[in-house]
């Protein structure tokens, strides 16, 4: 029994993923730089995955730039455009829930000089728009906020902080630019005519290789590349292109174009499925993301029972569908994780990139948890892999769990 | 038929390194700072994977920090040591004939204010080391110089270098470092007990997979790191590990460890078995590289037949055992290139990573070759995969077709 419930850490891959891998790996081993056949072909073949990865997102296959992973793909945003843009001015504007990737070069960028404001978020984790909306000025060249938070699935209102970024810069004769990590939202959201200059994706969250992700970049925006040498990618990114995972990445984007959200609605049903039931059967409980004004607090199990139609106010339109954080209070979410392990159940405390290190999320810190509610917390990340009986199976076991947990540790 | 002698592009991978990946992409999916036993266990593979590639160099495997590839491993020794020790001096020193992924580095930190010394070479590719010696300065922070040259396959004095620096170090009580960019010696030449801070390592040159390779940094070594985010690799190398690459790059190194040197050798014998064809049957080439005293400069077919012992004298131990440039006085590199395609023979005119662009070599050129020296070049580069029968077959067409080329375009 495997129920994989990690997906935001990393998914696995389509059989047709590997398949396509395995022969570009036996068959076509050439160097696209080469000037010969074999060196042609896999040319060919990064030419068509890019087409591919640019039509899952919409936008032209020119605008697609290649990296080694989503981290490289938010650092090349970030630093790219900070040292290109150096004369027009150094203030760039963030949030204080984004990806360690973001984060680390921010801090960076801080070093080197240039003024980072991280901008607070709502208990909800949604940015605050007033503050970003005071913060722009003459300074700033680049705003960088994340479509989806990867530990607690609230989606950002991206529209707006584009819009509001676009009156400045007409009002004022501007430039200034929007990085978005969209890595959790690929696959999940649409994200065909999402307003950004800058796209950052990842692969291997989105059931394709892993080492390999994509930069998307407005025609005509300039930026500085990271990664120096051989002049791949329009010089952008130098290096021998990883094209197995290139092709790789292709084949998981067809896939993402052709399904055309039915995966998303399939697990958004899951997700509601699993909300529905821990909110009913598990008391103490709180529910992190932002879910409108559903009552999704602290709940008490038999309460919950008696009052069905609260439930109706639970709107999920504003979360990822993949990603459900709850906290378990009383009980220590590593714990949990473990004995859910043993029963063959993969869930995350955190994020992947943070939770093999000592201290606590950031993101729970910032919608203004309390301690009980940081140690309690459990991330349940969903994939089309995943089923129904999957997320039945899951909570019957919690409820054994958290019970037993609570019961040993004389919770309340 | 399909004889693979554009090798120094890239190779094709072993079949045990793609059977690993797969079983690693359908099995071990996890991310490895997942704290569940499915990150548990791709941890270990990351861990095995490092301790074979620091066996197959010979240093410690706390020593080996994973990359995207050769290139980034050059960008983060040189960029990373250039950003730590900017207090310590601003002076970079490397050669005129680096991979593009060092120069393009050199060129950036010169546009931060560094200072870069591009030291010339002699006509068979070896950095003038008197130069050298008069360029070491109080300045200076680091000295880079590959191993292998990519295009002419020129051993550098590097044991000389160091231990240059060394005394320098010594008597100035300093601490300049040596990189070594050993892509194209790594699998061929023996590592084990190769002098330098800073070794850079690429997976697709030795049979293992594209998109990974990896940087020695020598204990107590602190740089910058050039990618930011989770912290993985120690804080040295952010993004999640692309672990089937890792792993099958673990599988390349272990087959350089249990092979010893055999294969090396045997690739050895048919470029010494190339070398001595093309200069018994072609009028009118220039050998380029490091052969010692021996004249393997442009010969006359039936001159060198009556010449025997003068083969004698070649000296194959200062350029690498797998790469062959010759220029074919007369004949267009490009041209000859595809006529030899047709035959199923792929080679290339210069390395890969800049062959696809307008312009001469910059290494051909900085040898002192002349406009038809350069033209006329072509770049044959083995591997294990190769037998004497390809080789032969090899010469056999390029006498033909170079022939036939000359005869066309009425050369002499």
């Amino acid at each position: 029994m495997l129920i994989y419930l990690d997906n935001s850490a990393t998914t696995r891959q389509y059989d047709q993923v590997t398949t396509e891998m395995v022969r570009v790996m036996e068959s076509d081993y050439g160097n696209p730089s080469s000037l010969h056949r074999l060196g042609l072909s896999t040319e060919k073949l990064v030419r068509k995955a890019r087409k591919e990865i640019a039509r899952s997102i919409g936008v032209g296959e020119d605008e697609i730039f290649i990296t080694s992973g989503g981290t490289e793909a938010d650092n090349a945003a970030i630093l790219g455009i900070a040292f290109s843009r150096r004369r027009n001015g150094n203030k760039i504007i963030t949030s204080k829930i984004e990806h360690p990737a973001v984060l680390e070069s921010c801090k960076r960028l801080e070093r080197d000089g240039y003024e980072v404001v991280y901008l607070d978020v709502d208990k909800n984790g949604v940015v605050l728009i007033d503050q970003l909306k005071r913060e722009i000025d003459h300074e700033t060249i680049l705003i960088s906020i994340m479509h989806v938070n990867n530990e607690i699935g609230t989606i950002q209102p991206i529209e707006e902080i584009y819009r509001m970024k676009e009156e400045w810069n007409k009002a004022n004769d501007s430039d200034i630019l929007l990085h978005v990590d969209a890595i959790q939202s690929y696959g999940k959201l649409n994200l065909c005519g999402l307003h950004a200059e800058l796209i950052s994706l990842s692969g291997h969250k989105v059931h394709g290789p892993k080492g390999i992700g994509a930069l998307y970049i407005k025609k005509g925006v300039r930026l500085d590349p990271i990664i120096l040498g051989g002049g791949q990618e329009k010089g952008q990114r130098s290096g021998t292109e990883n094209v197995p995972a290139i092709a790789g990445f292709g084949v998981a984007a067809a896939r993402i174009i052709n399904d055309q959200g039915k995966a998303a609605r399939r697990i958004k049903s899951m997700k509601e499925n699993l909300i529905y039931r821990i909110r009913h059967e598990i008391a103490n409980i709180k529910i992190n993301g932002n879910y409108g004004d559903g009552n999704l607090n602290v709940t008490d199990a038999n309460e919950s029972n008696d009052c069905e139609e609260g439930f109706s106010k639970i709107d999920l339109s504003w979360t990822s569908p993949s990603i459900l954080n709850v906290s378990f209070l009383g009980i220590r979410g590593e714990v949990l994780l473990h004995s859910l392990e043993q029963e063959g159940i993969y869930v995350s405390t955190g994020s992947a990139c943070s939770s093999n290190k000592k201290g606590q999320s950031h993101v729970l810190k910032e919608i203004g948890l309390n301690n009980m509610e940081i140690e309690g917390a459990i991330r349940f990340s969903l994939s089309e892999f995943n089923t129904q009986e999957d997320i039945d199976f899951t909570v019957d076991n919690l409820v054994i769990i958290v019970n037993k947990m609570r019961k040993l540790s004389s919770f309340r």
